[in-house]
């Protein structure tokens, strides 16, 4: 955690800011310089300042040197090896399960750590993420980009298919993106508490109508809820605000359950 | 926080879940009779039974009794005197602000609470909310919700109006639901650590455009980013999944910002 | 036809507007008297102007006498005893087919007449719609309502499930608003000439999906689309402009294909 | 037009459909060769051949030879200098200005000639588009694009400044896609019979607040609604079926209001 006035030093990770398609995270290396097609800086000439102070390129043009965020590193800093969640999904999904300090959480898979760090950043200290991931090289490169951010060691992912079983009793919540969950009811369902929530992100259509088939026949789970979530981000000109031309049409569907104990 | 099997108890308060129309959250009190159009049930049945039990009604309908989470206070459980942000929105602020565990945040207004919920969930323990409010009424009906869940104590409420400038310095994010924040940005601006994050929610368009041209003008925030969210429930009906006929068209536009300090 | 100033007389049909939420399709009958809770207006006072005429409701509030749009029967005037498709896929549909005047278009069903309106409006004079529909209520419910804006000579119905065979050969083009189209594809084929395009209007991705098995296997379809339109309404307050609350989130999908001969 | 069972002869244009994203228009040349990364095709071997008739590529795959349709030429089709309406939209105003055989309408400006070629294939062949367009090259390529469709011969372009008025009067309907209409709302009133409708096309929310308080100021206008159309397209694959991960976030805004005569 940073103090207030955080001064930026050698080899601090920051944000340069020039304009919303120019932004970057990079770490600042004495002696190096940061290169754009608006100009370059110093990173002496940075080192010693104030995290987010405004900076001049070397054409004149004003930069920012910003504090990375989380959505920073969602957006423009982790790896990705695989599709990966939204922050439009992440956030409905973080409100939906309610997690927050000290929850314990399921996940799998891991894919590129995206979901696993926004969970992980709301549960720490007292809480953990227990990720079950199949794929090494996934659980390699999320664990990679949860280090990056410092919130791997909220995490423990186990390189097993969920399928197979779970360690863990009585968590707070799951989160499930996988391409068949339908298949990993029972594990899931042993790792709840009761009444605890699962979310499930399905791709497609049918996908969603083979879970509810499925958690229907199953009778462990209850208050199964769908939503799709659209994000329309504008396009902020003085005079002529408007939506974007383009946007993400779709990204995948958000299956919400509660386990229940069945008599 | 509850026991991974918890059982319910006199006063418990319980969601009581018959079908996606049909839940309600109710306080256990021995003796009475929680009452429906599709049955009736005991609370003394209930009571002593572990929380996602199934039950029967009088009629032989199942029901479950569940755990409330937040999420169920957000639709049914608190009073609502304002306009309130609907979970998709508040679910996005809180991924763009990547607050958590300790972060202290500014609000203003308070509303009916619902956001200042949602933020105190994640920054307990040590984390805290500082919000102004000038209307009185606002600010008990907000307390009254935030305290039904235990969250009060992280919560700091001022009757005041923020342009008259707050007391805080060095805050983390910030939270603006206002008609007006334009009128704002110099109180926002002194209570936020240089590169912290705000969000502010706007119902129209035309303050997001007086927001844009305040917030170019004052100089002190940049990655102006603007976005509206889009949620669709879906009905699920096995064989004849469709997104729901009806659904909000329309809540707010959330605009964000970063505090910088320009030279 | 109207000539280009018409004169309100006894026996017009005109929409009164007063508002947004006040606009009614009425008939004119001399001696007669519209009321609303905005104040009334003697009809005989509007026989003998201009139609688009303001006049003054008895409260001194102004209202319109206008000429009835097709829009108007289609959102005020036309009888529904069915789910009916909305402005927002009937334009698409217009625009996907390219039918114009003079096409020979097959519909099956009916329905309560609105897409059938909207077709025979652009295929008139010399156009013509061949509707198949089994329930006889909604065949005379559709015809009524078409008889009423003059578009019934240009669209004969038979009761007929499509699926025993269609009489017509070589048509320009169809629209099926079924819910088992795929049953229909051998008639659909044997009515359309090789090339023609084919809109399918189907409230469920389950029908979706079964439709796209279906023509799959037939083979006598090619160039599969599928589109869902969302229509958002705005509210026209100067300073405060913002889509409406409310709005219809889901109709259904329109799904086209153009018809092939395979070889 | 065609006759049912159109034979392709040398000249005619068609489409070579080969999968979704691979279809052209093309012109049949006597002696040549259509090619494409999926094999070649002789024109001489479809001379001849009915239209909609599957052919083979010199590699094996099969190609559909279609009957091009109003769509083909908006999509794929025609030359395109400037912004244009989308189907999405030329659909929904079509159905709210309830044109067809025989109206007389109002265009300005005539852009690409996109919407002209809509609004000309409904109202042809005693209709009329009157087209006012400032820019000649503007006016060069839409003609280009509607005599290509045979279209040409119901629409008039007159190359001028909508704002110093126009030369006809008592039109059944107008299109207005100008960045400033606010200007020509006289000479739309001057062209339009009482009553009768106009739709503008607008991309930013500034020029709908413009227009908006323009046209209460002017008094000649009612029935103000504004809309805004999304349209998702599906990506059709059996057992996956989901909206494509892109789509086109925004196009622009559609006003739509009718002419009154105030007293």
């Amino acid at each position: 955690m940073l103090n207030p006035h955080e001064i930026i030093s050698e080899g601090s990770e920051v944000v340069v800011y020039i304009d919303e398609r120019r932004r970057w995270i990079v770490r600042v290396v004495r002696g190096k310089v940061f290169g754009s097609d608006r100009g370059y800086i110093k990173y002496d000439d940075i080192i010693g300042q104030t995290i987010g102070s405004e900076v001049k390129l070397s054409t004149g043009f004003s930069a920012y040197v910003l504090k990375p965020l989380l959505i920073d590193y969602l957006e423009k800093g982790f790896r990705r090896r695989t599709q990966v969640l939204y922050p439009k999904d992440m956030g409905l999904i973080l409100v939906l399960l309610g997690i927050g300090p000290g929850s314990r959480v399921l996940e799998s898979g891991i894919g590129s750590g995206f979901m696993t760090s926004v969970i992980a950043n709301v549960v720490r200290p007292d809480g953990h993420v227990y990720a079950y991931e199949v794929r090494e090289d996934f659980a390699k490169i999320a664990m990679e980009n949860l280090a990056r951010v410092g919130l791997d060691k909220y995490v423990t992912v186990k390189i097993r298919d969920i399928r197979e079983g779970v360690d863990e009793r009585d968590l707070d919540a799951a989160v499930i993106d996988l391409p068949n969950p339908w298949e990993a009811l029972d594990s899931i369902y042993s790792a709840l508490k009761p009444s605890a929530p699962v979310a499930f992100f399905l791709p497609t259509v049918s996908q969603v109508e083979k879970l509810l088939n499925a958690i229907q026949e199953h009778r462990g789970f209850t208050d199964l809820r769908c939503f799709e979530v659209l994000l329309r981000e504008f396009h902020l000109v003085s005079g002529a605000i408007r939506p974007r031309t383009r946007m993400i049409g779709h990204t995948g569907y958000i299956f919400f359950a509660r386990k229940v104990i069945v008599k």
